[in-house]
């Protein structure tokens, strides 16, 4: 992205000019019969509401305009009723490749992606058993694509975690909980608990579609995430000479359990403690994410979120001992 | 098995002499405090009660005698409140290796192997689209070893056509089903539903156990059929240069939806035409097959089926118009 | 339906007049306070969207246009982003005798009806159970009014098959896969399973309103279509001199149970063979009408369709070998 | 039944000559190889265990013998652990026909059959709308099979009021609360109310067996009670000119819908006060039935019944406040 | 409220000056550009839509003007399509202390609220077990703020009895109900079920908020109305020395267990008789308020009503035998 | 318990003189017509099987022996089919208060109890937050009768940790869990989860009796446990002044919603995060036990546990890497 201001620094009266992502877009009819685009365009920042009022000012194909592109424009940001919104002076439909970086336009991980590299290899390197050490390393640091997709995937489409970076990011707080876990019940094989929570999640990044809008790809609809990793782990394990095959089919196991229940999709229930832990850890972190995150939305406001559909309930927003700044106290 | 009688033909008062699989073996003792065995003893035409009344007569270890180990026996039929049963005057642990052919001892198909494997092998050259009838040939031709478990396995443990042969016995009947379906339906890929059916439960082979008494194997219960022939799909495809990665998906989506629901196993629903009409023939012939064996069967009397716990209800068993022989008219 | 032009057939710029079925019918305000009448216009070739922006052109009483009525229109089609729609000069509520011939305003079977019939005459000729025959004949064939109400009748208010004929359709298609099922499971009462899919659904001529708009009567939402046809049956059978108890209650359980679950509304489980195949391939031709419907949705592109309500998923388009034409090749 | 004791009079050393109806029979084998018949024996005021210990004094065939038969017996009453049993000298098979009156060997209802038939008939007297009063007196005054049936089955099999009589008894229960219930909601139609109370169980006197042991008829398990009582009250309707539609409408909903859920068997949910009130009493009185006897039951002690699989749960038999006697002052 | 016109009697032309509760507010913008305020405004008598053109007429701070808040509006009544809406020429933000009497602006019990104390406190007073009186006298005649609150609350936030008193009218109707019952089941203790039916749904005083609109309080979402009610019994019963242990339990056990299954809330079964009524009861009587209010509400016409959330069905609501005027003749 | 041998040390041939409890007690019949008695008899070490075959041998009242009694026994040791079974030369009911400690006879935490109530205090004191220490203190450690009570309770009937001492030593286990839980998820009130886990299941010293045999007592049953904690806690609450009302509804919302899901029992479900962490750990925390238990038991063999009613499915036994003695590498 260039040189332009970000949506979530605007104010009242500035001029913009710049690469926005149409997130809803619509040709509509005034009461006196005239046509106008309503948009709501974003950046990673934030979004809002857009309007051009006279549609002769759109520039080139005005059908290349729908939603999920990108479209250069250039106005100026009015308040109405107390919210931002951009009047247009001019709009046009922008190719992908004008606009650069895409991740300055979707929501990303708090946390740096080089860090978050570093702690996975890091968690790689500490792996005792020699052969569960040979998968990790083929899939997640010889594997230069799978490694460069895992550090981008979201974890989900929308449910949690569903930003740039989400996959890696919960990933490493489930292991980080895991590790507690296993000195904790020290019955756990943690070389096999690691290897379960790394593995897990990894068919994300070929079950969504997350370059632009985040949604499911072909095979995610048809084979889903725990088919799809389960693959590449007999494929990873074939190209192991030698890998014990007691381990492989524990290994998938934990992969193809960690749903916990057969109607979330899982064709087995976990059976081994190892996949009974890292069901829990996975289901637990997901469920945290969305629940600190609705209590330091700052968009919403009173002792409770609206209705969350991941948790299928509201989440009580008041902390004891009530602070003055929720949004700093919250989670690592 | 060598030339003993069959339990089927016995009749009181004949002798007996000869291998039997011990079903149920148990060491009990009267009243008086005396010690007996009591067993059930079973080749392939049926099974009976027998007894041991004096321990002493067992010979060599009398550990080894337990259930699901072969017996060599030796005692005559009598006759208690109307069923035969055996009374043994000697009583010995056999090792598999005396025993030689096992088949006789298990429930076996109705129809020949080498009918199946004819009628089998015809199918697969019927196939017209080349990569579906190579990946065909890999798994039922070419690999020998699947090829001749898919000919034994039973199609179920205890639920549906659960005796030798039964998976291919099954198979086939959906496959003939399938192809007056295709004829029906012209908007079927016929070879589509060729392949989804030919391995939608081809796992089973290694799912099941069954080289004795009917169970799981650690591969079933902790991955289960569906990830198992998931990922020999996913090898033989990987063998096959060149092979459309749309039509594996659209067939490895047939195998991993077939269950039809979550809750029953399947991580992904049916959604294309082909994956609904192979789910729908499984669960039907499944479900045929055991009721017209309610049907048939010569130990029950009267309207109703006792209850079976596969269809979780009794079946009624008067068939319209009323006929004399049922055991006759019914399932080709 | 006198001589107009069909809605599918219309062009920017087109003059229009004539008598069209208002879908959906409301009088808005706009703005600046001036009221004008939105509708959504249809006849059996489609619809679109219509406007009337001086309510003082409507001619006669304003209130009685509403949903669900017929208007007699005149004005002309202009483009809107790419849609057509209607600017109307004049408007005005019609009474259904001037309309005529309804079908033309609704979708219909693209069998037509006559052959539809032929195909089941044919059917109930090829009975051999006389008592069956005599019972079909003196239902399909001897009651005028049920015979036309069978031919005109949707299958479902929206779930499949939603469209005049839709019920003959789709009963005949289901006795043809019967035909070929009874072929293959030989242990089937052929001429049980024809009655069990002619009587399955007749209901629904009662059940369902569709003079109209599709919905359903009080009847249907007060008894259902399985108590509708189950005394209807009954009471041909009482016509029927020496009608066999036995056949009657087989025939009866096969209507009330092919929902084939409690939850879904049969009464009963499926007890029988022929039960439980009527129920299957019920099933199953709805849910494959409904698949190759979304598949052929021109309104639609790309892989997947909208998320379909009555099979809970959205169904995968792409088809394989992948055609240019899958419009041609789907569902005879 | 003749001159014979009551099993519940019998004392230890009484001498015992009469029939009994066998619940249960089974030859068994002692440890000394001796046959004997262990048999549990039943009269309507309760049963005990007797064995046979030398099958030589059966008379006639030993095989006619078995549960669900009387039996012509003679033996002594001894007393074992604290509990009377039987030691039988002699035992036959006796024909039905022997036995004379069936109702002295079956639990009945605590209410005379007379007083219930006369209190019913009033309760028909009482109704003021002349189409229901005319439908219930042609099935419960003018049908006289029907009459005696409706006054001799039980209201289930097990569930609730498993006694001759029961369904009656359940019947006028129900009616008494629901007078009490129209009396407080007035806006119910209380003859609407009592003719669904009438009907919404009558069809059980086709459901059940109940000449000897209580079962289902094959009509009962493949049509259901609520299937077979809607056809005779559609029949009844049909001989009476001019029934009103719409009542017949809003009777048959009551009786299609009173398992007030899909799950439980009913084709539709109750859409009326009138039905909705049937759908509640009806279940309240049974589940009412079932805690009053578990509470009452002499056969159990302390504050928990049993696991009471109709409810489902264990009851709480501690009355507020305690009382000496709860058998007494419990349930009118 | 001071003296003004209730919106119920509003004709079209007149002019109308006080206060209105805002169910709704949105500014919004007309095509042209211009913004405008439109609202939903209520009394306790009805609602109606409102619209003010010009928003330089708000007197006051615009953002005080939100849905929940009462306002002081002037304009006068016009008619759009049949239905009265308003015309506002003025409109300020009014503050809670200058409405003064919050119940006129809220829908609230048909039943005068003196008269359903007095009934309250008689059925008190007829409690034959001291202890048991003792309880409901301390809770609902000696703590005035929970009579006062028992006295105004709603029944539910919108499921049933949705209006101020709904709670008490909603119990004295359980109570009459149960008097009844207690007459026909002999076996029941009245004074148990009495107090089982004032104290189940005691707890909603403190779980709803209704001083405006009626929604959840903190409390109410966190701990349900049940935790709460159980606190406040054992409170109570806490300060009565001498309570009987036993009898706490038995009431506590129908507080709890009266939501009859465990996935509505009830923590426990009901498994005592008293218990298993007050479910039956309360259940029935909340779905036939409901069933009633749709058949008696004008706003609707034809056989059926909407489709009804608490229900999750229409309701028919055609009555036998067919009346002129249905809304006189339905529930006391 | 004086000075006995223990079952588990008791071989062949030993001469046994002393105190056990009878689990299960029944007098039989021999097929001579001979009563003996059947015992299951047990102390904390194990169980085994006896019998006295002359019931004259019985010292004085016969019917005071039954399940549930100590008794007092002298007899021999003998083997039968290879397991301990012990021959009773004498016989006699044995009341509480001869038997002295119960604890010797029933299954016991391996850790002993002053260890644990030891870390209990030291958690106890780690609380910053004062209302919560002061609480936990009021409850824990200032109440005596609730100290002794928790130390000694099982966490479960049967399902997990049903041991004397189970209860602390699962509490212990999730505060452990907990712990680092908290260092893990930042956003998380230490103070308030570790009163959330110390008061979760406190309630079951009163919901379960576990003096002898472990079962529910009549207020567990008819309250249930969450009932009862949330009954003292209020209690707890309501004698320390000035307990913030905001801090006693987390506190209590915790406790209400911990078991996750409505069907489970929670009248609530967790809204905030630390009620939802408190549900997770909690759940894990009983099914590894048992899961653990399964791998650990000795008197299982193979690699799958026999079926495991607590998590429904069979538990895989084979750790890896495989190691010999898996007894000890399991668990802290």
């Amino acid at each position: 992205m260039p040189d332009q201001s970000l949506i979530r620094n605007l104010k009242e009266g500035d001029a913009f000019q710049g690469f926005l992502l149409a997130q809803e877009a619509a040709y509509k009819v005034s009461a006196k019969g005239s046509e106008y685009l309503e948009l709501k365009l974003s950046d990673a920042s934030g979004d809002l509401k857009a309007f051009l009022w006279d549609i002769r000012a759109i520039e080139g194909d005005m059908d290349a305009i729908h939603a999920d592109v990108f479209l250069r424009v250039k106005g100026s940001v009015t308040s109405y009723n107390g919210r931002l919104q951009m009047k247009l002076d001019k709009a046009r439909f922008a190719a992908d490749a004008e606009v650069g970086d895409f991740s300055a336009f979707f929501p990303v991980s708090a946390r740096p992606v080089l860090e978050m590299l570093a702690e996975m290899d890091g968690l790689i390197d500490s792996v005792r058993d020699p052969w569960i050490q040979g998968l990790l390393r083929a899939l997640f640091v010889e594997n230069g694509d799978l490694r460069a997709a895992f550090a981008l995937a979201p974890a989900a489409k929308s449910m949690h975690h569903a930003y740039l970076g989400g996959l890696l990011e919960h990933t490493l707080s489930i292991l980080g909980m895991a590790e507690r876990a296993c000195a904790h019940y020290r019955g756990l094989n943690r070389d096999l608990v690691v290897a379960g929570v790394f593995l897990h999640d990894v068919g994300k990044t070929a079950e969504l579609s997350y370059q632009r809008s985040f949604g499911y790809t072909d095979a995610g609809n048809l084979l889903g995430h725990i088919a799809l990793e389960s693959e590449w782990i007999s494929r990873a394990v074939g190209k192991i000479p030698g890998f014990p095959e007691e381990l492989r089919m524990q290994i998938l196991h934990i992969v193809l359990s960690h749903h916990g229940r057969l109607e979330f999709g899982s064709p087995v229930l976990p059976k081994t403690p190892e996949a009974l832990l890292v069901h829990y850890l996975d289901d637990l972190d997901g469920k945290l994410e969305v629940m600190f995150r609705a209590i330091r939305d700052e968009a919403e406001s009173g002792s409770w979120s609206s209705y969350n559909r991941a948790l299928d309930r509201m989440v009580y927003r008041t902390r004891w001992p009530e602070t003055d700044s929720t949004s700093e106290s919250v989670q690592k």
